[in-house]
């Protein structure tokens, strides 16, 4: 078994899954308390995961209503939780080169679908991540929107 | 690129998930409407998910007061989603050759924990199952308990 990573290797861990991975998990809820969970393509422009999802889906109601998200990144155990608010963006509010990096990172480009897709600014608030039971203790990163380490 | 598979063979690659994988997503909403995501290990006795988490965890408390739970199975481009009704069952309610079998498999046992675990035992109502986009289409496998192929 590996030891537990220190803090510090954990942000670099997530800062690595943020600028690299393709989808995460985004967990939303509807106003009534119902939860919704989808995975979803992202870009992380080191300030705010982008998402796009049709405005009418569970997701896409779900996060205009409540302005808040859960995100899971990584696999099961191996993750960076992430929870965040959410700005909703009209596909045309978005400056094009940063809508042309998500299409090229994702391969999926919103603004060329028939159904009406917005985009979702997520700004993490709190971050934590673990690995293994041995890695819950220390896993909180980021408290407030601030990096503790 | 693969072929779309059928949806009999999403439901055996489903069941194989629910027979072998060790973990999965679990998404919950508290009754004002956060959204709550976490991993937890799982067993599968062929009609429910079982899991087993904290009874004040954040989890425990949503499973408890909403009786429903969003999963998801898998990593982000092979997925099976499954809605579910929650029971809940505190530790000595469990038959203990349920709970042995949950405790070989995970490597985990709540029994032994020092805080107060519940079992929540998940029942799919509804399965979902796809990997990329080209699988949107056919992805419902359970409908209202039943399944479809």
């Amino acid at each position: 078994m590996a030891e537990p990573r220190s803090k510090e290797q954990r942000r670099r861990d997530t800062e690595q899954r943020l600028a690299g991975d393709i989808d995460l998990w985004v967990a939303s809820a509807a106003p009534g308390g119902d939860a919704y969970l989808v995975p979803l393509s992202f870009d992380w422009d080191g300030t705010a995961v982008l998402v796009a999802t049709p405005a009418k889906s569970p997701t896409g109601r779900n996060l205009a209503a409540s302005g808040v998200a859960r995100l899971g990144l990584g696999v099961t155990r191996d993750v960076s939780m992430i929870d965040g608010e959410v700005e909703v963006l009209e596909l045309d509010a978005l400056p094009s080169e940063q809508a042309d990096r998500f299409a090229a990172r994702s391969g999926f480009d919103p603004r060329e679908e028939s159904s009406e897709y917005r985009w979702f600014r997520i700004t993490p608030r709190r971050i934590q991540a673990w690995r293994e039971a041995d890695e819950l203790r220390d896993r909180e990163l980021m408290r407030d929107g601030a990096w503790l380490v």
